[in-house]
């Protein structure tokens, strides 16, 4: 005779195996009896903590959504010239990124079948878009080349910052290449790979 | 009373509907019954032209890597000093890859799930390590910075240029775009973007 595993979930933890699932298998493909085989708890138990899959999704996506937004409002974001808070911002996105590495793959792969995953797909939006703003300010105090668009220019950045989500494996990196991570990006971006000329 | 559309595919069309579909659905979400909605035409009319949808993928996928591979074999990316190689190499990566958009598209998104996607990936992988070779001997010849690891580097560099499959739409973009693109990326990845300080 089996017993179900006693729910010793919290919401917290519960969002840690959820965000698991829905990147495995997509959120679209993951449904409650998917969520209560990886819990190990009954749906009924699941439905104790949350109003559904969509509320740990909102839930997920609004935690590394809230870790990138909050980068913007820390100091060293908000002074000195905007070549240095871009580079500032910069730095501490990839840091959120490996902090919070499944809810922003997760916040990455939503598209927007619901209004939840419409919300964050905007939300995302916003965020490039005030990097977008500080890489035109940039420009216009003549910090950076005038011949690299800043639309396109954002665009490749986080074209480059996102693809982390893809191959970042934090276990398979040692601690001096965690720690490098966030200053190699920044020095790729902002002055190139090629030594003076 | 209705006819199904005459079959006037060559395996060269029905190969570019094919790809529209992969990409739309996933590979493994395709079934030959959308591939035949999407054609138009017969299963079996398919099945004159290809053995299956495993062949229809092996074919596009092979025409994103011969792409890709035949810039490591054009002069270009042969002589001269390695930093100007890769510089060449990477420029004319961007170009295979908006050339062939929905090819390489499908390249990057394969998974391995079949022994036709584990080629993919495998090839892929090569590519990124003939990239990887290039850019250890740009650094070994003192033309790239000391302080950005060479395996590090080609991911960020990757992550990059790959990234455009997830935005870049030709038909959006205006002719001078086009034309800029791979010498933005070229200047971003080697140069940076700040102006010399």
């Amino acid at each position: 005779m089996t017993t179900a595993r006693r729910d010793t979930y919290t919401p917290e933890t519960l969002l840690s195996v959820a965000v698991r699932v829905f990147n495995e298998r997509g959120y679209d493909g993951t449904s409650m009896e998917h969520l209560s085989k990886a819990a190990g708890i009954s749906k009924s138990s699941i439905y104790h903590h949350v109003a559904g899959k969509e509320e740990l999704l909102r839930r997920a996506v609004s935690r590394a959504l809230d870790g990138l937004f909050a980068v913007l409002d820390e100091p060293d974001a908000g002074r000195g010239r905007a070549v240095d808070r871009i580079e500032y911002v910069t730095r501490r996105t990839v840091e959120v990124l490996i902090a919070e590495l499944p809810y922003v793959t997760l916040l990455l792969r939503v598209r927007g079948n619901t209004s939840t995953e419409r919300w964050a797909m905007e939300r995302r939006r916003e965020f490039d878009h005030r990097v977008a703003e500080l890489l035109k300010a940039a420009a216009a105090e003549g910090d950076l080349r005038a011949d690299v668009d800043s639309r396109l220019a954002t665009r490749l950045l986080f074209g480059m910052i996102n693809s982390l989500v893809e191959w970042y494996r934090p276990q398979q990196a040692t601690a001096e290449e965690r720690d490098e991570l966030a200053g190699t990006v920044v020095r790729l971006a902002f002055d190139g790979l090629r030594t003076a000329r």
